[in-house]
């Protein structure tokens, strides 16, 4: 018997559900989403979500008018066919392929049919589904960066698949040749290692980048020991500087070693949950039919969505009209907000951090190229306790970096977001911050 | 090496993907799907969608800016709070949980508190989510009614789990007892039976429903045999007669044995993708500590999609507002559509062969008290190629049945679904079915 009844209701023990929901990691995640609720009146580093400020509900409306009437102009839709469009079950890879494609083009150079695209709900979704389709067997490993988005591993949890996690070298980003050697002992263990998992641009959590030399580098590995990278690219629009590096998709072309994960979330907006993958590797059937890699991960996502919400893709569709299918441009105050706090909090840091006073406290940080992110230091343990005696004790919230090593590490760095900041905030923010970080290494 | 470069691109053996995507059940599920595309001028007793005549685009709108106006004039959220509500990430479990309990209440009779209710993209992904918590390792076996919908043995496929077929009985639905049977010969086989998936109320895809006598005694062998039962509930409205039974969940009360399933898309709209799970159940860990069933699902649902869209989950509020939490009333009308075709369906069925001429010609079908399907014996094989032949020579499509049953069988018998059809279209359909019929038995 796997529930025992008491008092009229069935309990169920926690070790009789999936091992996943006893690992910490699933709580961090929660944690990161529901932190910020919990201390109302913080001011809080913790987030990852974009800045509010530029959201409006009437855009909704309009936006989805403008989806609609493009549907009815421009592709020629009866009135009965938009109603189905928009209200109906919908084809599983979804229904602005068109316009995610244009825009794809536009923004990031990349030249893909829209058959290759799958829309998902949230990157998440089509992390899970990607993560499925390459991992075949308890054999097959996933290689991730390191320090990962909690995402990834958790979705590998989810599906029982191991990751090892390759470190982020010195040089900003991992190293190839580090992954090369991952790969290579995966296989000397007897295991195949499917895939290497990274976010070039401006990582979640750690902010760091990849220099062009180490992009074409990991190409270069990934051929040579049979790898497909999984590229993740939720903050590329947000460089500090002009002149933002080429996707890792974008350096490979049509060469089909890169599967890339992209989502509406910080360019667009969270609620609507829209994401996609773009997969336009061949897969060959044992009697030589070929399908595209999208066309197999929409089989997947049959079995965990059923196809993505007509309602979002609609209103998402409209903002890519309003913005003639360029995001980039879009996002030119989104991409100056963000950078302008990331000086702010690196200022902020430099101000209360002194250089001479620095390594007697044992404090430092990276100085990120673009993004939400930088990580800190500290001399102590910055876990969940710290956390919530620093929230608290000094009205501050910021995200503890264990969670995100895989293997272990990172139990004295802390990340800090500055996306769902203003500047004045940011200021007092690190205020609090560094009289938080004096106490506790005292 | 497991992809080969050749002329620029990755290629990807399908064998070295996923098994899942190499099961036929998986295609039939697309096949499904976007059948009614491949076919536009067929008479389609294929798809399981809604009617749409109910649909108009500016309900969408109303909906939303009812949601909106609730939130800040009902719950007191200011303008920035009703922003973040509609723009960011939310949390986990959703945001009209509050509305979900009401409607379950007025609809369902059943006394749920909001915190044991997760909102899921489609009750797919509610499928995942209980499927993922409950079967903790490979020893655990999920037992299914048979035939059974392709949604939960696909779901079931995608996490590598193992199903068993319970068949339904001759007097509707499965016996209690074969399910009892079916999970000590589980158990006998050194394996743990954990749950039981069942749509009690007009089934997908039989149209068969439970008597009372048998949810009763099914809730009894499931609580003897250490059993969670799976209820999946999209059509239970949807009653030909007067006086719906009560759900498992409603019978069961607090007593935890039910894990229930729901959706919007046939009582809302499908392209909300809005489903839900009521999982009230507590969960213990080894400290002691206890949360709800429904938390867990939260910290996996993080895992698929983060969280459910809040556009989908604000213009379903907004309807539910807009009918007074009542869906059962709201859909009135739909019921008394589906009921008058379900006797046309079984009037015309009746006429194009009469009792003479049934036995001779091998055909036979049942009388589905409600929901959107019946299903039709033949004396040929109804496979995808018959359903071709039969779409392209007599303009007709319906579904195959074999791919529901996950152990094999339903090879001559197929299924009509009268959900997207009027009155006309089905005394035509029927009309070509016969012929086509006629023809093959030949």
């Amino acid at each position: 018997m796997t529930t025992t009844a008491e008092a009229g209701t069935a309990t169920i023990p926690l070790d009789d559900l999936h091992a996943s929901l006893a690992d910490p990691l699933l709580d961090a995640m929660t944690f990161l989403n529901e932190v910020t609720e919990r201390y109302p009146d913080a001011l809080s580093f913790a987030p990852g979500r974009p800045h509010e400020g530029f959201f409006e509900p009437g855009d909704v409306h309009a936006d989805l008018d403008t989806y609609l009437r493009h549907l009815r102009e421009e592709r020629g839709l009866s009135d009965s066919a938009v109603r189905t469009a928009l209200f109906q079950y919908g084809p599983t890879k979804g229904i602005i392929a068109d316009l995610l494609a244009r825009t794809l083009a536009n923004d990031e150079g990349l030249d893909v049919a829209p058959e290759s695209l799958v829309l998902t709900v949230g990157a998440q979704e089509g992390m899970l589904l990607v993560l499925r389709a390459l991992c075949a067997t308890p054999e097959d490993v996933l290689l991730v960066s390191s320090p990962c988005y909690v995402g990834v591993t958790g979705a590998a949890r989810l599906l029982d698949l191991t990751t090892v996690p390759v470190p982020e070298g010195p040089g900003g980003g991992p190293d190839p040749e580090a992954v090369r050697a991952a790969a290579r002992a995966v296989r000397a263990a007897g295991r195949r290692p499917r895939a290497f998992y990274v976010v070039p641009d401006f990582a979640n959590p750690s902010g760091t980048s990849m220099p062009v030399a180490a992009r074409a580098g990991l190409l270069a590995v990934a051929a040579e020991e049979g790898l497909l990278v999984i590229e993740d690219n939720p903050y590329g629009f947000f460089s500090r500087q002009e002149g933002e590096r080429p996707t890792l998709k974008a350096l490979d072309g049509n060469r089909g070693r890169v599967v890339h994960l992209g989502s509406f979330a910080k360019t667009c907006f969270p609620g609507a949950r829209l994401g996609y993958v773009v997969a336009d590797q061949r897969v060959t059937a044992p009697d030589g039919r070929t399908t595209l890699l999208a066309d197999e991960l929409a089989k997947l996502k049959s079995m965990t969505t059923v196809n993505t919400p007509a309602l979002s893709q609609a209103v998402i569709g409209g903002m890519l009209l309003r913005h003639g299918c360029r995001l980039r441009t879009a996002n030119a105050p989104a991409r100056a907000h963000y950078a302008a706090n990331l000086d702010v909090l690196l200022r902020e840091l430099e101000r209360h951090f002194p250089a001479a006073e620095r390594e007697r406290l044992g404090v430092s940080w990276n100085e990120p190229e673009g993004g939400f992110f930088a990580v800190l230091r500290v001399p102590f343990t910055a876990d969940e306790a710290a956390m919530e005696r620093c929230a608290r004790e000094h009205g501050v919230l910021w995200t503890p970096m264990a969670p995100f090593y895989p293997a272990g590490g990172g139990e004295q760095w802390l990340r800090l977001s500055i996306s769902a900041l203003d500047g004045r905030q940011i200021e007092e923010g690190v205020a609090r911050l560094a009289a938080f970080v004096r106490a506790a290494a005292r």
